[in-house]
């Protein structure tokens, strides 16, 4: 099973940048720990960061065929993107949404997300422990699909 | 550790109602799994059901000093109960959102969580597993803040 | 034939609260003539009123395999109750939603209805007689459903 | 007793549009069994149905000294037609509203109506049988008028 | 004279929630203050407390014949329990609406009360003496009342 | 100078339509007094009244060639006939909005005029002296224009 | 009969200021004109500007008992001043708004007059003819009313 | 292939009617050329223009056995005709909306179009040349239905 | 203990305006009762009025070192005068926002205060007594500060 | 005569992305029809596909000297991107903006077009024949500009 | 080169009112330090601050001749002052409208100014030094305009 | 001190794009002109213009600890990137949005910044000088700080 976990824009700059709401650890120490606890639930990640909308859809795109399910922590795309929600609906593969902090307790703007309605479930608020839930999530939606 | 689950209202029907939207898990099985699944994370599970809000609010009331956290799936009142809300803020303990579909995915009025703001974290859309990756969320958290 | 006539918050004053509007029946003889109606049509009616929206929904639950349709004036709870609605849509049994009074020639919020989306039909304005056309229409639908 | 009951646009199509939301009875097979129940009830139908909002008011105005009451399908109007609105407020005559499908659980915009608030009641999502429940309101109404 | 002091959901537990908020005073030490303040107005309080919307409709019902006017702190339901608004209306006793906090400097949700239009006044942001003003108020137009 | 004076609406039945909103003058009585006022001011009158939105608008049509500006009390039509905006826009001719009663102390639907954009002016309140001051006001209109 | 010309902001700059929008004509040839029209239907006026809120309210009170109707163009307050508003409805005369150009034709937020719904109609688009149009309707009003 | 081509409110006009918007060609010009485009492509057009709404739907129901799919330029009818709407959905034949001019750079209430719902497509801007691609749209369509 | 008793547009006209809704006590008869409680309560009152928004902001900046309250009543300034809010947040100093009428009663506009969230409390509806009730309320506030 | 072909975010995916929708054509194929189209026409076509949003912004400015005109399906970049309706605009060239499907009929954020107001026209729901309609309507418009 | 420098509502207490958003120079501080930089770049300032208003508009129609510019801090006039605007716009000046503080990061009210659309230009968030800046930008621009 | 000076989409077209409202400067020109006045400042200015909106966040990146400040002209991004916001509040440098144009009288689109709240302050409307005052308004800011 292979795990595409797709990071969007500011989220490289996790540990330094206000860490107040985003904790300190780094996205390549999250990126450890993630790969090896898909290693134990018997999955595979793939990762990716950009800040750039079109390169997220563009990854999406290529390794469609590749993996089967994605974890995307869109970060301020999750508001606005809708070229992403469609690129979503478009590869049609299971998605979780996620992230670090608990956006419906921050401004406004972070409460309405235009990825959550094509994506199979999301999970906020746990700092990095988010990707850890919501890997576990995405991994047995996964194995009961193939299990059917 | 000790915590609440508190379940709102028509999750009694659990397994018989719409189960193409909320799954056929009834509210019992759910309940042993997660009963199960906290044990081994070393924690205790006390379990409530209610369609009264008010019955609701006075089991937080009465458990506040007796639990380290709640896991909450609050049915509809999530989408305007704030007093329920005023409880969650005044016993003054982590509380989880959770939710067995994607909310987000359906109608309008359910995307809109008041709750959501005085939780720690929400989790929606991974049918029964949505209480045990909260459980397994909420657990991380108290065990962190006790760690400090 | 059993029908569950349900009455909501406040109902228990009729014939004393603001008769202007709501006519001078009691709920007491509203039901009597009810019951004696749903006689002719072939029906029994089952008869249930309450203040607290957790007992509306219990009672529907509770009935819920018992009865084959349900006359439901939910009083102001029409307009905010979602756990109702979510009663409602859980229990599968025809509903027809009824109001003493025209609700849209009164104030705004009672313009609107969250349950009516999911009841078979609605019934306003007529006093007493909302009670008795409603009963019909259901008895009509029900008797209709089960000719199929 | 005299009862004009006007039809608004697309109601001549009935039976062949939309028979899933609209049912398989013709309008004339309902203004058929209408006339008889009316018969019943000690009273006389006159029936106009017309796709102009012009026509639909002209009617109103012409007969507004030989009816009593006036049972109204606008259709569509229902939704915007102030014209129609003020030509029943001001033909001073008893209005029932009426729709053969549960209009609520529709398009947003068939929600709201612009004529409910000069009507003495609504009766909406009963099929063919909304004309008979709301006739039987009308009926009720002017009987209880006459009798002050 | 008697009134009723009605307080809804969360007032239980007042001195211990939210000190910040609602201050330090707990209920009970709240209805002894405004027990011996309305003495000395010539008038003899009933208190009632629940977290239960239903309850406090009862208890409206329940008293309406013996009381002659209302005291009503209903926490976060003053912001969308419609069916407490008619009970207000439907008992047709004079009720004062009051909050210890100032609930127009906190959020949004709170600015609106949809049971103010039913009552004679509002008083809010003076702490435990909201009550002792709103009692005044209260008692003072229950008086003129009478005296006319 | 030629006039023509539209008529929408429900206005044929003026005098006997809610005259405590729109007085107890006939339409044809106000028609009389108007045809007198303008030849004072060298003016002559042509009437048209239909409660048909297409009507007014032929008969905008048709004599677009033959009439100097035109006296417009559109009734409910004015708040909604986007058609009829698109009419006086179209034949290019002065046209004067003018309502019997002062519609902003009226319902909220009656505040907006989709037709003012696109008139010189508006007159409302003033009873049937609506029509007299919006034909003075016209006509000194059109004769500044031709005079230029 | 006494009448009371309110002017109101910037009134005071007309024939110099926007004169596309607002004509040529100064406010005190306007005046000139206004003082012997009202001379010729046997009423006498009494002219104020000014550009403070505050004023135009001082004036209103001052002259309360000393004249019989008030004409006003509020400018820019039309849109705002509920300060204005509850003078004019607490003076208790007929007051009639009017404007110079045809608001409804400019920006957004001159569509809306706080004002309107306590005044008897409203003249507007006619540039200078605005004020005699509107003190002819007012003339006649108050001698109607003085006529019962 | 019979087209049935179906002209709004003011459509009578065009050639004449500000030219700047809606291009010099007439009516009947445009219906010239569609004709003979109609005949290249292998169909058939049959011409409607009305300014009644009612009009409109009639010779939509009228026609609904005889053409294969409308051409409609509804005018204004566009932004509020739900009757007409229904009417389309109702005799279940392809419909395109079209535009001459770019309803989208005009003004805010042109930019909803409540019929485009129940249309296949939509052409707008291209002055007379929309009728033109809105028909081999159409034709196209109907011939790839055809051709299952 | 000096108190600023600030009252704002049209307040002049109590006794005379309106007095269904605002009572029959004219403003020097209110503040002469309110200067004894002042008294009674260790306090004393200086009176300002003003139908100037600007003059009541001056008002408070020249008084801001020599009063430790303010009681006001802004009267319709109460709904938009950020002004007035700015120089209640300026100065400093506890003020009360007290109404005659139940404002939230009355029409829409007078449901939003834009100066309440700058003010420690708000009294309405109580007639002349709500000056006595804001009275009490701020004076006990302002004991208390001074006894921290 | 060279038209740029500019096609947005997930375009690429055509004909394996949700064909149910965007029907089954893959965007190669439809390139080659229509610059086949094109050729017959007497234009030649430039095709740039990306899913970024700066970069079809590049292209259009890379190109602005070297094309007539622009065929543009900015798929979900429609709805959001002001960047690139600033790029439209600036460029100073006819665009016309298309879609596959009928947006109109899908989810409200597609009915809402941030690029259309910058566009000489529209044509939506024909599917691939939509490229072909755009490019013969913007073939026409450029002939005809240069025809002047 | 002659500058009017128009301060509003609140500005005279600048340096002592809320210092932590306005900062702590006073405003006469403010105008010596504009004085003297306005005398570096050939001109001369006139200053006015006023609490009211109308005396903001007074003051812009008594210099509207004598002065080439103005540099206008509204406080919160920007807001709502409809009167202000009409102003600004018919003395015909370039206006530059300036804050101390940044209002986009404050209360969602002053994130709307109603004076902006009328000014040339805006400065907000340096403090003292918006003064300035504005005041630079001012004198360019009026500069510009005369050298041409 | 050095500041980073970064242009958003479409500025690259500068002194060629919609000279009306741009001016007829080119981006070049202006860098040039900043370079000169960021030396007399004792500033040096890095320059970077992208159409990419994840290139401009990946430039703020790449600096963040090279640079003491932003002057940021974000085009069209400014009013809806909520991913460069994030950028902008991640790096936690001062920043300035600055536009050529007076964007408050233009769309109404362009009267909102998602930008402005986590900027320190706005300059628009001053052409070219914008960025010089821009500048100067960033670099005395940056000094004070230093200077604490």
């Amino acid at each position: 099973m292979k795990i595409l976990v797709l990071n969007g824009p500011n989220l490289n700059l996790l540990g330094e940048r206000e860490p107040g709401i985003y904790g300190s650890d780094t996205l390549s120490s999250i990126c450890q720990t993630i790969s090896q606890e898909a290693q134990e639930l018997g999955a595979e990640c793939i990762f990716f960061q950009s800040n750039h909308e079109g390169a997220l859809i563009d990854k999406l795109h290529e390794l469609r065929h590749d993996v089967d399910g994605i974890l995307l922590n869109a970060g301020a795309y999750t508001h606005y993107s809708y070229a992403l929600r469609d690129a979503i609906a478009g590869v049609r593969l299971p998605c979780v949404e996620l992230h670090l902090s608990n956006v419906h307790a921050r401004e406004e703007f972070r409460h309405q997300s235009v990825l959550a309605p094509v994506c199979i479930g999301v999970v906020c608020g746990f700092g990095a422990d988010s990707y850890s839930l919501a890997l576990t999530g995405l991994v047995r939606h996964i194995a009961k699909k193939q299990a059917k």
